[in-house]
């Protein structure tokens, strides 16, 4: 009912056939139908049934719209990563702002322990309208990019590392904490969550 | 340097004579000054030296900003609570997105176990840019909320309740998990950084 | 010697071998037995020596009478889902509480990100002599639910949820803390528990 | 609006003055008034204003009904004491499950560690429709409890105890793991809760 | 060295052929060598080698003594489990105790969910010299144990149990909160060390 | 009834009167009665009344006994401390060890981090019938007496130590897994559990 | 007996008479003495005794040196803090240092939500040979500051922060999983032994 | 672009693929290149196009230098684990210091339960400069090994242990608490953090 608001199926824990009948439902009922946490055999009875249908290993996202022209893009989300394992929740995050109506664009593998890697981004950074920080291990990134723009931050902790990082509890305690007041934060490998915040933010934006 | 901008001390844990000290300091600088969590012994001796600041019992904000006309405040914050428990926090994020130059509005004591009150609210939520959501216990109304309205929903456990509860870990697990998508959380009773974030928000809004 | 009240295994983390004992003891001491938990495998093993048993291969319960006339079922207790991935608690909780002699009916997705759903079912809730609601992730339903009805609400928090809802303990934290007075609750996952004492209770007011 | 149903508040963190407010507009409005976990001070406050009212500082409970002949008690709650440290919260199950129109009865000081305590009032315990097993340190009464009864266990976990007692946590644990299938859980030292949902028990029994 | 005390290898986490190494190189140096949570692979490579080794597949233990006569059993250790779950961790205790030199009998599937089960065993009970008592899910039967009898009591958690029982923390905390002054308590699923102190203390007794 | 077992009292969180009538009553019972965990406050209520009790007001224990003979003490019960901030946990369990009929012995300060001083006592540690290792902080002290007897140790965590000692749960887990196999434990700050299982234990060898 | 190490009392929760006959047995002995959590009260009877010993109150730090020259301080420890509530734990590790033999100097307030301030200090920290930094909330600057430099920097969490930095325990995860390699920590609010190791590191530096 | 400062991969988690990607291109860059926690299958990528590395399964470490001669490797980095099963991480420290081009030598299995065989490497640890300490279970080696010498500890907790292990964390709580003050901590199996730190420490006394 809410225009440019699609269906969201959390595919994880459930069977395959379980999500391809959803999705075939969706379908019939006129919708925009997109998946996250879609496991590799999910994959296969979805791509089996619905082969034009985007879809995204590595984010684990799959997007089947309904027919027929979408409205521009809008806005300018930016996703940020420290390290090259939270690709995944920064697709995520991505693919959910796009479908989403946002425009997002990526910058990799820019953790502070090499600073120079996102001080080079500053100005990139500052015409962001939002930005979304996915961080493992000590999640110290978010603090960082607060402090370099006048624009919120969604903070994303991942569950990379090992030992004390809990699975993302320790980056998540990091960015509950930030010493940077704009930052806000959505669950463990919530790319989802962040994106889609992200994406009411600059559809707001839009709108004025 | 940023504009709009004040500088802003987190008084609690400091003796009353440093933080006195520092607002001092950052009033010779011609700095708007805010201070939260100030305690009942730091109120007096700020209010000694300093009686023309604003200062707010309930939400322990102090409030000294530099002489002369503000600009207008824009944008529409909508700050909610669960129960009456939860106001200081709300009004710590009522002052804090004030001072950040955003209009800021109180619904207060719709919690869940009353669907009527917040329901009897929904063409107000509706027309809010963002919606600051505070709750303590079991931290259920922003998944209420957020199902609601199609603007972002900040979400701000408090440490009202008892037993496992855990001052306010409850609630904030809850928020982290919301069911409703546009959600994003900070800490525990951070009134500040949740009106400081929607400040950004709307900020946003209000330029373009 | 309880009338009426079937021998329970809980068949998780034995050999099905040792289940298969345990139910062929149990029917040979003139016993009704419930198994709950029940692995693919040990469904297997039981399926070939008891083909005449109940089995619910989503509930993944097991269930064996004694020949003969049961009583009629007494009461109503309503069984209600937040989402999808909670119905194998929820059909635990309702396979539970039907061997143990009461009507129990379920109400499947209706999570509080989305209101209406609930609301639309405002006058069976009203009708029930006690709810059960099974929730994972924020595990806010109950606390609606209790806001709606006036009889006990068994809370059954489930482990469905990702990152910080930590199987299950996310939801149990705001089960516990419940904003609506009349709300109890069972361990995560515990269907089982929350079908046996709702049970319980329909049973004393059927015998009043 | 729900006939037998008082307001209630939860004094514990609010000022004197604010509680004495709301009791004074419950008044005023002509509702039936409970409120819980009320300090000294509240209650020197309270009685100024309310001499008429009943008030329990060990249970820490303030009661004050309108004017009027109440219905008479029904049912037959049952409350036990592991300890006499757990009386305070004994009595707050007894005082709310009164005041919502349910007979409670006590039982006190038959832990485990002494099971001829408990195992004396066999037949009392048979006899009643709901018992609320209120215990901190091991929480292990209600799984006794509920094996020695056929009718539900409502466990109330307590802050009795010390070091890994957690303030109540390992009570709690102990109580949601219960190997007695009745047995279902409320807060730590959430007598109210306990004898709030066991009043709606046995309210739902008298009807039928 | 210490005349009675055989080596003892946990070999969880290593590789079979480690393990058979180890073994080989005691046997050489005419040390009795014991074996604990062996797994299935591990077993397959000890037989090979060493066939006249007992194994015990319940319990995960290897027991490989020295050629020639062992001095007689000592004292009287009683191991109690609540269910049937308990029983790996129970046997475990059982094989060191008796490699250590003690006596040692089981009482199994005695929960407190059925008391007559352990009332029935009183006198067996209050004639041992030590009592271990193995229980997972809520752990509340050493507590009851420990009322029953005047010796020390060796408190086993163990992993049984699911959701809040936590792998064993729930009946750990249970144990170590016990309201029966005797009892005392080892590691989750520490049956070794259970039957280890256990042998320590009537071994004592022995002596004098 | 059980004889040389004194009456127990948890005097902690109760008030001073409650205490000193608990006390009367037992006196009036014939009954040996000891109190841990007594208040300064408590202490001078008790002494008013009982001015012939045994008070130690590190140890936190008073101790009332009937007049007459007592049997001498039995056994060899050492107990050591790290620190000397565990006195106060120490002495309740040689206080507890002595009422119970045992003979205890202190050796104090002997912490790991100057291993010469535990080293120097090894013969006297050799000797006892059983050893009670009181420590804080990082709790090691009970593996290295565990590897220097043949007789159980009993490990006391303190609550001495500061942030991530966590009032005594680091402690705690040290010692849950000692790598001495012969190692039991008891609650943080529990001498009086040490004490009271160690002269059960020393009993036992009394009676042999 | 080892050259150049004060004998070391953690004051903390001992009462002030204690600590004054400590340092007088110490200084009999012709020991340094350094005193660390210092109270307020313990330091009005130690400056009482030992008037001319040096005292910090900020840092809550005694050194009562034996009289007579000592050798000139080494090496070039460099502490660093994120904010201000930080610089207590900050002269603690500086004063230990210092009574350790090594140079220690200061860097306040240079946390990364504005990170031109710790990147001005860049040749200074390049010339350190070892690195304190004490951060509370995110705990984010020792990632920072690691990849700042070629030495190791020892990590301080701090208890500075609210709701779910949970005493420090969010700063100490941050830091453990600090992404720069050289990195280590030590425990919450641990200044001292911060200063102590560095101290130790320095002096190997000086002795080769 | 710092001399003799690999780059160093984080392989856990990574595709194969990928893995050999990076290195690839790091190889390219002319960059010596250490990659960690390696997977069998990653090694296998990785041997199939690198046949001239040196990899190290027990360590699960991969080292890829550049052609040429290395500096001789200086310094003395000790590595001491408390069992056998502390060998993987105590080898990647080991691997990692020498990369990083320091000597280090290893002491193994040397556990507190049996203290002569730490007691007889004394002179050995005495000549170190500094001495990194691997442990499971307790954790509670580095404590001892801290008095026994007067250079940095760094304490590296092992995952090794079951029940209350919880995964290494009792072992990183009792190195946090460490009371001998010399002792730093790092994560949870992070051989590779203490083999850089102890480098970078070992160096800067190399160069003095
Ligand atoms: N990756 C995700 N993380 C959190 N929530 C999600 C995710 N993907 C979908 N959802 C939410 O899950 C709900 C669907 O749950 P279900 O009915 O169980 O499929 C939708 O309302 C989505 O907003
Ligand atoms: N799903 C379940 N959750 C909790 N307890 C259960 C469950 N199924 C069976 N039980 C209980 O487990 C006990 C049987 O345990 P056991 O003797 O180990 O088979 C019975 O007393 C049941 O009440
Ligand atoms: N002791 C108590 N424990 C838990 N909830 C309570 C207690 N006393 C009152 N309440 C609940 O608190 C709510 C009132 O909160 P408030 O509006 O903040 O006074 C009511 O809905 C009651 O159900
Ligand atoms: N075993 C390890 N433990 C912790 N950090 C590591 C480990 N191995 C590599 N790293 C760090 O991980 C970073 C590489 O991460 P990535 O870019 O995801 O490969 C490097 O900066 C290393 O310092
Ligand atoms: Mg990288
Ligand atoms: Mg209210
Ligand atoms: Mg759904
Ligand atoms: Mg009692
Ligand atoms: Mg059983
Ligand atoms: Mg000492
Ligand atoms: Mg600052
Ligand atoms: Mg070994």
């Amino acid at each position: 009912e809410r225009c440019g608001f699609p269906e969201v199926v959390l595919a994880e824990g459930k069977t395959a056939d379980w999500v391809v009948q959803v999705v075939r439902r969706m379908r019939e009922a006129g919708q925009d139908c997109l998946a996250t946490r879609v496991s590799g055999e999910q994959f296969q009875h979805l791509a089996a049934e619905f082969p034009q249908a985007e879809v995204d290993h590595l984010a684990r996202t799959f997007w089947l719209p309904t027919p027929g022209d979408r409205p521009p893009l809008v806005g300018d989300v930016l996703v940020v990563t420290a390290g090259t394992g939270d690709l995944p929740v920064a697709y995520e995050a991505i693919n959910t702002a796009r479908v989403m109506g946002a425009n997002a664009e990526l910058i990799a593998d820019v953790g502070v322990a090499g600073l120079h890697r996102i001080l080079r981004k500053r100005d990139r950074l500052a015409a962001a309208d939002v930005v979304i920080v996915c961080a493992g291990m000590d999640g110290a990134l978010p603090s960082v990019v607060g402090g370099l723009v006048d624009c919120p931050v969604i903070a994303v902790p991942t569950s990379i590392g090992y030992g004390a990082a809990f699975g993302g509890v320790a980056a998540l305690l990091t960015m509950l904490n930030s010493c940077s007041a704009g930052v806000v934060t959505v669950n463990i490998d919530a790319g989802f969550k962040a994106g889609y915040a992200a994406a009411l933010m600059v559809r707001k934006i839009a709108k004025s």
